[in-house]
């Protein structure tokens, strides 16, 4: 073990908490609880600012009840931050590193924050200081590229098809249109989640909408009313970020329509908009266009909630994101490599399983991955088969619903 | 048992859906299974409706594995309705019930629904036609009178006590101030279990309002802004139906003055319209009052969620919803009464029971309870730890969570 260097570790958390982000967490402190070679195992609070800021907590020995509270718990223990350092940003890490003596960096986050880890690193390089860099991938987005799936997509999108799954129940038993927003301002990977809640052909939701698609607005009346005019009923799911067919986001586009409009009084920039502005247009265009006087229409936002929800998250994205968080540990323990982990997937259905590899930072950062169009229907409006193939193993058993009709 | 009467019963279900209506109609069901007085038992598809229209399901013998699925599926199995029948329609209830000899009739709902079996019970008296009519309490609001508190109510409670205390910690990851738009239109209920999700001092939510406390924007600007000084962040919980001082709910007065600025192209009429109202106030005000340039405020309308959600009710609230139904069906062939099946509690904390008794329908029916005013704490800003100890054994068992600072 001629490779293993003597020193301290910080570890920090970035970009939008998930539910599971501190079990990634909690495996590093537990990986290096027993490292002789690391002797103050520092947590950054709020990420790269916690760094700059030298702000730090010492993790080194925790108490084991305490860990586990804390693994279960959702969001970011250390506290997140939106910070993208720049060059010089990095810099003055790295300068903060060497005064610490920091010889080892976990970072959590998404594709910035490999960014961050490739950058840093480069610059030790540069320097000859001998660091080993670790970016452990967390996301609700599901959209780094490499790996099989993301830490933090299972528990989002175990939250979402529970939530269509009941609303669609709603939807049945008091009649109309029913529009749910999901998160995914680029990637309709968690939005895709919601045909997980399809447990027959009847089931809602009936449409689902991923900036992978674009629809007009034209498409989008046209097909809530022809599912209305069948069933009498229409539960769809909308990706926050679906583009028209100019490739613009309807959100942006909505944004610009009501600063025309506005008097400063009322500003639409909330997160209600998108959902509000489409369940307006269900109400002029389907209605007119059906003859039905009265249709009720509603839209939900999920929210925060898809990502922050307490108790409920997916056991397998529970015992992944623990594992992510080990696996940094032991890679940068074995040898001079710096990297990301990244899952492959070695059984499918009953037999899912995964192993992790390292993946290169430069191979995660900055760019991500979108829905493929395999899980894409050709209508652009549904998700295929396939998709449920390799979802349902992440979110965990959902709830078996029963019908009397 | 010279009280029994012979013929058939009929069961609707009524109002909002809850995730444990379902448990209330699958305890009639059992409850009737074994009854030989009732040869059918007909389930009206969408409450009231479906009765007036004739349009029933055979509901005597079903299996039971689909019975137990049905029971923890959320919504109205037998789909629900919004229809408030007049005396012109409870008139043809009664027809309908006499010709299909309808002697036993169960009906899930609110207030509302209470009314309506009222109703239509004294035009049975009147006809002097043998008729058992029992009311099965549902309600998230909580609202009903008489019973300690009601089906569905535990659930919707547990849904947003956890919502809650996910959103704390994000909130806490990523400060600023983030509000919370919570059901309930006149009782502060369901915003009051919010409460529950504190588990100490420095937890949010730091603000909670109620219909029940009115406020004024003053009030809550000034509020917030207190928190934000002290904290650097701020969870609010607001209820749907909170009023201005003048006893005016905001949602209402919003509505007025969106219908005066918009030129027809914006509607604010969806659901998250409260919720953007309240972070531009607190993004114009609240900012300016700190002299704070970039406030991070966003809120989030929890919606159908609350009351649907699938895969997450409160385990004490399925049960009682259960014992509901078969009391219900017990009560009615006991002797010749009628009422609403209500609960009173013989424990608190870890001795939490309850036990069933018969309230009159006349108690029930219409008028409906507000959150006391023991629930909410001095400055009409918060809850009490007398709320928790009444609502706590309701909602079941919550996450507890790990902090590091």
């Amino acid at each position: 073990m001629s490779n293993v260097i003597r020193g301290n570790a910080v570890i920090g958390q970035s970009g939008g908490p998930t539910a599971v982000i501190n079990q990634s967490l909690v495996g590093v402190i537990q990986g290096i609880a027993d490292c002789d070679a690391i002797e103050n195992l520092l947590g950054a609070r709020h990420g790269v600012r916690g760094i700059v800021e030298e702000d730090f907590l010492h993790l080194k020995k925790l108490d084991a009840g305490l860990l586990e509270r804390i693994a279960v718990t959702p969001a970011a223990a250390l506290g997140s931050t939106r910070d993208k350092p720049d060059a010089d940003y990095c810099t003055r890490i790295f300068e903060v590193f060497e005064k610490h003596n920091i010889r080892y960096f976990f970072y959590i986050g998404g594709n910035d924050s490999a960014d961050t880890a490739r950058i840093v690193n480069e610059l030790a390089a540069q320097s000859n200081y001998e660091l080993r860099v670790f970016h452990i991938p967390k996301t609700i987005d599901n959209d780094l590229r490499v790996t099989d799936h993301c830490p933090g997509y299972g528990s989002a999108g175990r939250f979402v098809a529970s939530a269509i799954m009941g609303d669609d129940r709603d939807n049945a038993a008091l009649p109309g249109v029913k529009i749910d927003v999901i998160m995914g301002r680029h990637a309709g990977w968690l939005t895709a989640a919601s045909h997980l809640a399809r447990q027959d052909d009847s089931d809602g939701p009936h449409l689902i909408y991923v900036p992978e698609a674009p629809v007009s607005q034209d498409k989008f009346v046209n097909e809530v009313a022809e599912v209305y005019g069948k069933l009498g009923r229409c539960l769809v799911a909308v990706s926050e970020g679906i583009e028209d067919e100019d490739g613009k986001a309807w959100g942006e586009k909505l944004a610009e329509d009501v600063e025309r409009d506005s008097h400063g009084n009322v500003q639409l920039s909330g997160s209600g908009a998108l959902g509000d502005y489409l369940a307006n247009l269900v109400k002029l265009k389907v209605a007119q266009k059906l003859g039905v006087k009265k249709m009720r229409v509603r839209a939900d936002t999920f929210g925060y909630l898809q990502r922050s929800f307490a108790g409920y998250a997916s056991p397998v994205d529970q015992a992944e994101a623990r594992l992510a968080g080990t696996k940094a540990v032991e890679y940068a323990m074995a040898g001079n490599v710096d990297g990301s982990v990244a899952f492959k997937r070695i059984g499918e259905g009953k037999d899912y399983a995964v192993e992790c590899f390292r993946a290169e930072l430069k191979d995660v950062a900055r760019e991500t991955k979108d829905l493929p169009i395999e899980f894409i229907n050709t209508a652009g409006n549904g998700i295929t088969e396939a998709f449920r193939r390799y979802a349902a193993p992440l979110v965990g058993e959902l709830p078996v619903q029963g019908k009397l009709f």
